[in-house]
């Protein structure tokens, strides 16, 4: 069954709570599976190069969701250092082909956000994967409130994450995860695969 | 037969004969067809707002190339009118879904060439396209020649576009064509079409 | 007296508004002369290479702050022809070590707006001209109120520019104008100019 | 007198020397002393919050040039570390009206080295500073090799650091260091300091 992994940086919880959202959006879509993983669960490669913990998990997806909260402009450190330790897949090129898509959170309103989705997809491109955009038109509701494009946008106080960001970006990424989800399974289909 | 459109804008002819290697690699391959636009083919809409020129068999295409000189840091003014006209396309949201992937030529190694990738990769991703990255490795032979990643890098000097840009970058354009290609057929095929 | 010059295009006005407010902000330092340019101002080169309209009041400022809407993800069209224009002024760099700064507006929260200021700091940066940031930390007043850092963003509905962008966007703007022509007095005094 | 920082990560060298010569480049202007601090010696705060290590001294400079290699598409980890440890002085705009400028060395001649230099220029932005663009135009004898504006690049193989990057880049380094101190020098001058 084609699987759609969730990999995603938290500190405080609000992109975890974002993260959440997206998988189950993903996971709800009909002959798809979502795997949500955090970075810790992603140890650097040893000396021996092996990548251990969940990295054969994340490996086998089809399509990969990268998300981290967005500080002084771009990718967190600890997401950066997962990014870095894909350097071996990198070199043999071992993700090529696969989908990917990408999600950030911060405080303010644009607050480099977008800086953060770049070098998201710049990262993707490096691994020669197919980049999904957000897909969502902005509406009445709140759905992609932020007014973003190449990926989803959440937008949280310093409350807890149980009340920030708000419903609508809950429900913007819960879209989001079940248009990638539905992209995965097209994809699949005309590979060969069910 | 699905569709590749390579849309492009030259004042010299440098990205001018890079569309045409892109279009001569995505046309080689079977069963999909390619088709070459120049944005002056394709008129800004009148007070009506109908799109005539080559637009309607733009809007056909399964996949869009775009590829446009990078000029003081990112795409041609020309360009950019073409990407404005799109507009009515974009409200309505009308080529979500399609594939599209990016190139530019510049006369500088970097040049800013990366910012009007970006901006291409944005201006798709607002119409809720699918984005194909460049998708080769470097190598000996001077493929991806300049280490590009998220679309194809040309680069030109001041000699005519019979002589620049080198063999290698035009290598690297119809092998960008032919991958494009492919995954318009794999994308087409997903979706049911064939 | 250094003179500070705001540069902008608006097709409906809501640039335009924003770009009177810096230019009051800035002309209210002691000491310092705004001049407000409309791109229309500005109208390409001829065969003779000569730059007229208000290009000769333009190339006098000590400071140049650029402004365009974001349109499908990057400046409009008809702000890009007048960074085209300056290609002369560039290759001569004739702008070297002015100062310079940036601003955009848009419907969208984030609505790639960032993408635009990036795009006009990599144009500046083609002049080697030095770049302002917008300097202004959030405020519970509305200050900086979409979280922009290298640039100012305003936001607006479809309303007519005398109600929107809000208030508290037209004092950001102002608060920048003034920030800009403080920095100008600085780097004329530094240059041993008064 | 007026000082310039350099603040650099670099792995296997490559970033270091460039480092070198951005700092002799600097510290050649009469009146301008430079300091050169590896991230390795700005330790995260404790739970204290204090900044020990060589924070103090990088506090007290009047420009800091930031230097990474490009990573998979961005800053490094280690560097990004280090941005995020100056979080407090950001909160309290401690850097606000420093000069800034960046730099960057990765394998690939475009290698998305532009996407650091944006993060740098973000991330200063953050901080309230000004940025100085590299100001250096291309010529025959190497200098500005790879076309770079808002930053310098410089480009190396997998050769030691003592023989890549090449000559010119060592060279446009140099001059890239002596134009920001220079740079330093009259703002500190505007701002009535000697």
């Amino acid at each position: 069954m084609p699987t759609v992994a969730v990999v995603y940086h938290s500190d405080y919880g609000h992109t975890k709570v974002v993260a959440e959202s997206i998988a189950r959006g993903a996971g709800g879509v009909d002959g798809v599976e979502a795997v949500l993983i955090a970075v810790d669960e992603l140890p650097a490669p040893g000396p021996d190069r092996v990548l251990g913990g969940r990295w054969p998990e994340l490996d086998a997806a089809d399509a990969i969701i990268f998300g981290s909260p967005t500080y002084m402009g771009t990718v967190s450190a600890a997401f950066k250092r997962f990014m870095e330790s894909s350097g071996g897949i990198w070199y043999r090129q071992g993700w090529k082909d696969k989908l990917a898509a990408g999600f950030t959170n911060a405080g303010g309103l644009s607050g480099d956000k977008l800086s953060t989705l770049l070098d998201l997809a710049l990262f993707a491109s490096q691994h020669s994967m197919i980049w999904v955009s957000q897909g969502l038109f902005y509406d009445d509701e709140g759905i992609n409130r932020m007014g973003s494009w190449i990926g989803m946008m959440a937008q949280s106080t310093d409350d807890p994450p149980e009340v920030t960001p708000p419903p609508e970006d809950h429900k913007t990424a819960e879209l989001f995860g079940e248009r990638v989800a539905h992209a995965t399974l097209r994809w699949a289909r005309g590979g060969g695969r069910r």
